[in-house]
């Protein structure tokens, strides 16, 4: 009986899953540091178990500026957006894949930006 | 009073809209045409009423293969991965501020890509 009910799940599919959430009140020294963010996001595609293919990071001015960080991993992303005068962030780790952990990543970064509030969501970006 | 109602409103703050979803049974041929995906992402930024700050895409070969397209835009992001042997796509639109509109240019993809059925999510990335 088990092994009919096991040969009904389609295991030949995509698994993507997706944990996001928006950071608050962040010492705002770390949310201008692009180095710091880079080296964080680069840690965390490794703690997520994905292959990096590509990170970026960018510098924005002004009053609304901070710093953006974007990891291309196979086949998905890690993103953090960050806005120094609003001590805000917010953090998108995707990841592809059985063995893939973007739940560690997401909270391996939180606990080095120690915002004092954060919220978490998932999404199943699987295919049928 | 209306007033009084509006002043307790914090209207300094960084105002994030998060649009994404799974998109199913899509023309593989599609799929696969980095350059089409590219500029479709592109003209998608400038419905979203967003601006680029940079734009790139990649091909992944093997059976779980396909295409990502990422775009930064000032300061949030705009993501679609394709996996071509499972008709598949996730599309993430994440724009910012009052006047930008994340749904329209993920409806404008939606529209080129034609799946035959596509889940749309929306996520509050705003700031307290």
């Amino acid at each position: 009986m088990s092994s009919q009910l096991i040969s009904l799940v389609n295991t030949d599919r995509i698994i993507g899953k997706h944990v996001f959430g928006n950071l608050y009140d962040i010492d705002p020294k770390i949310l201008n540091d692009k180095d710091f963010l880079h080296n964080l996001v680069l840690e965390a595609v490794k703690i997520a178990n994905m292959k990096l293919v590509e990170i970026k990071s960018w510098n924005f001015g002004g009053k609304k500026g901070g710093v953006s960080v974007i990891a291309l991993v196979e086949e998905s992303h890690i993103a953090l957006h960050t806005w120094t005068e609003y001590n805000y962030a917010t953090l998108d780790v995707y990841t592809c894949g059985e063995n893939s952990n973007p739940q560690a990543a997401f909270e391996y970064i939180v606990s080095q930006l120690k915002p004092k509030r954060y919220q978490m969501f998932y999404a199943d970006r699987s295919s049928e």
